[in-house]
């Protein structure tokens, strides 16, 4: 068995076929992977940091035939896949400052009290790897969400080694990543089982199910990711299953906006629903508007134009959903981009629909259609507005255009959204996230299959970091993130109070 | 349907039978916790701080009746009731300065910067209440693990409305317990939906499956924890199930403690080991020690004593699985305690195993054996102990002792027991859990359902916290936490940096 890559402009093989990894491979990749953890997570955190950021100038170094290759298979464009490289090696290097820092081990001492009830003994608690962790890369980020993306970043960060499934749509891209990635952490002295990859659908159930592997983080579909997270679940030894499945990202515009901005708004958001022809986990797929608002953002719509997409599959599943939705009496099509030439290419719709029939087919209608289509949901009063915006699932993203004037409604607005909403937004449209500390790309399901936590962002690396208390350890055995002296210098909570003593 | 409790001493039922809730019940409740949500979680932090403190003030003057209740039901005999009923309030209290803190939010704010890849908005993050929680308690504690315990405690500290589903062994203490509880919340002016309880099996599954909660806390049975967090993971929206399910806790004892401290040692290992009729999900069920302590340990184990068990299956389970040892022919009886009077009583025994045979039948002598009997697992060389120690799953401690002089052969045995267990110990035993910032108790599967969280202790809170990012958002619509002021005056980071500002 073989994986191909495609080039999505014409739709025929690019690149030699890469090897499906054997039964035996998998295996060997994963008992490596369990060898290196204890060596990798011993290293300091300084070490890895070091580690990270040799591997971010080996990727810069590759970038020219890195692009080249991820641009014939995917068709993203070498501008875009440039930035892309760049914030990829940038999250690299931002888990380098996030194990300088140090405060992610969450370091906390108490001293002893034997007064109060329960006695209290001398404890110190930090966070430490879990051990080997599978990335399943995605389709539409060839760079930022695959083989050296922010699963792998974080985990590594964390003091995980890494196994990697490759996404099937750009194995060549994978491959080539993989190659620089290992050899960067070689050249430094890593152990080679820090880091390892795997092709093919077998390979990654197998991945899953191995028993080296402690967690697994996935950005893909709601269906590839539902049968992963129960495979994990179902493990004799369960593990964690962190999975980005998709989102249907609600966007509301308020009506004194609607009035005051509404060509600002409507160029906005088609410039967000059609950006890299829609591929984003971030796509504004649900708008909720005044009707005044419907023309102009169709004519919009109308004036932008589609491309093509990143697999057959997925233009086959974009045709499909906008089809079954312009064949349906509930909602009507307003607007069509341009048509775009050949290859496995889609064109952008917008339908609208009120939102009472909205609500009545809630289920069909926040289906995510992933690609450059959008519903405009029309309402009249803001109490209807709200009364919608509290039936949705959860979602990464939940964006609000409002004027000052009507902040008593955008409060309200607000208080809807944050509760099935990873990401509010002002303003502004949800595509474009951030690699900051203050990031949260994740949300409630079906947007995760665990809303505690982020793939985007410094606190990403928690994923992969269980706590270890110490009780009455004494000094010289205990690491040094939790000895009286603070070798590190890292900042603690001693008795309660967060501090760098 | 009924739940009836009994008096372990006697065998005899004690008390009103309590009414199983019905269907339509267990709906009531969860759509008054859905509803006491929105406005549970909209109070300030020093809100929430003063109702627990007000709760916890509540039980302390109801403790008499409480406890006369809960030992007529799990005879665990008043003076550990009273202790265990002190922890339970100082548990609620924790969670009170933990609010007042206000770090649990990990407010994080990052200014904007337009140059990086990918520019950087306003990005502001926080935790928020994940909404309503089912809460299942435990048999062992009918206080601290139970209808006002850790789970409750946390998840009301959150912003989260509670479901206790009430464990069957001590039906009246949970009722009296939730009236006390509940009447405290609402003369403190909180909404009768914040607080929550129901009875029955079919009542505790309808519970896990109700769309209206949000996640789940559980301490009990490995086979009980394992169906709900299956039916947690089943549900349409799946939701996170933090489970205790118990634990084997090795002890470690090295050469030279053993040859200095036997007597001591052997002491505290029999008090632990018998301590509440063994009744702990931290009793030390392993014992890897040299042969020579075997003699001592026995003499200790027969000096103890044991009692009454809090339930009929439960002293049933610990009898058929002493039998079973008894009758195999890999372990040796070498001690059995002093036989208690009547009712369901359990008695205290010692087995022993050399390392190989232990390791050549590793499933069977690593199953939990609830109650005070124990198995030494001897060995001859620390290379033998730390290849056992590398085969064990997870655990919620692990303990070593060890004089100065091994310390280098404690170290590697720590770094086996940490890739196990949430707990390291030094030269004591693991009974008795602090409430504290730094405990954690937990530790990886089968211990828990979850690694990454503990069940005690004041960072528990974060099981039902999930991260919200304001985008650009204006000042005046901010949570007081995010803004620029900040006027809670509670730690955060800005930029990186963690502080005040």
């Amino acid at each position: 068995m073989t994986v191909q890559g495609y080039d999505p402009r014409t739709g025929q093989p690019v690149g030699d076929p890469v090897e499906s990894t054997s039964d035996d491979g998998v295996d060997a990749v994963c008992r490596a992977a369990a060898e290196a953890a204890g060596p990798w997570s011993a290293r300091s955190a300084a070490e890895r940091a070091t580690m990270l950021n040799r591997v971010a100038d080996a990727l810069d170094d590759a970038a020219d035939a890195l692009i080249a290759v991820a641009d014939t298979e995917t068709a993203l464009g070498r501008p875009r896949l440039t930035t892309e490289l760049k914030r990829t090696t940038n999250q690299l290097r931002l888990f380098g400052e996030v194990l300088h820092e140090g405060s992610y081990v969450e370091a906390t001492i108490d001293s002893p009290n034997p007064d109060i009830v329960p006695p209290r003994p001398d404890l110190r608690r930090m966070l430490q790897p879990l051990g080997p962790v599978g990335v399943f890369s995605a389709s539409n980020f060839p760079f930022a969400f695959s083989v050296a993306g922010g699963d792998t970043a974080s985990a590594l960060a964390a003091g995980c080694p890494v196994v990697v499934k490759a996404h099937p749509s750009h194995p060549g891209t994978s491959q080539d990543t993989a190659d620089v990635v290992a050899n960067a952490l070689r050249a430094a002295g890593a152990a080679d089982g820090v880091f390892g990859i795997v092709h093919g659908v077998e390979a990654g159930k197998r991945l899953v199910r191995h028993p080296s592997i402690k967690a697994v983080g996935f950005t893909g579909s709601f269906s590839g990711g539902r049968a992963l997270f129960e495979l994990a679940n179902s493990r004799p030894e369960p593990i964690p299953f962190y999975g980005e499945l998709g989102s249907i990202n609600p966007c509301v515009v308020l009506p004194d906006a609607a009035a005051r901005r509404a060509g600002e708004i409507a160029a906005g958001y088609a410039q967000s629903l059609t950006m890299g022809v829609g591929q984003f986990c971030t796509n504004p797929g649900l708008l909720f508007a005044p009707p005044s608002l419907v023309d102009t953002l169709a004519e919009a719509v109308r004036g932008s134009s589609g491309g093509p997409m990143l697999a057959e599959r997925i233009r086959d599943a974009y045709q499909s959903g906008v089809d079954s939705l312009g064949s349906s009496d509930l909602v009507e099509l307003v607007a069509t981009g341009a048509q775009p030439d050949g290859g496995w290419s889609a064109t952008p719709r917008l339908f609208r629909v009120d939102a009472d029939t909205f609500v009545a087919n809630l289920e069909k209608l926040t289906e995510e259609c992933f690609g450059p289509a959008g519903i405009v949901v029309t309402y009249d009063e803001p109490e209807t507005l709200l009364d919608v915006l509290g039936r949705l699932n959860g979602t990464l993203t939940g964006s609000v255009h409002a004027e000052p004037i009507e902040h008593d409604l955008a409060g309200r607005v607000a208080e809807r959204l944050r509760r099935i909403a990873g990401r509010l937004i002002y303003n502004a449209w949800p595509t474009g996230v951030a690699v900051a500390w203050a990031m949260h790309h994740g949300g409630p399901w079906p947007a995760t299959t665990n809303p505690l936590h982020t793939s985007v962002g410094a606190t990403s690396i928690r994923r992969w970091l269980i706590p270890v208390s110490y009780q009455s350890w004494p000094q010289e055995l205990l690491p040094p993130e939790l000895r009286d002296s603070n070798p590190l210098g890292i900042p603690r909570r001693r008795d309660g109070v967060l501090g760098s003593r």
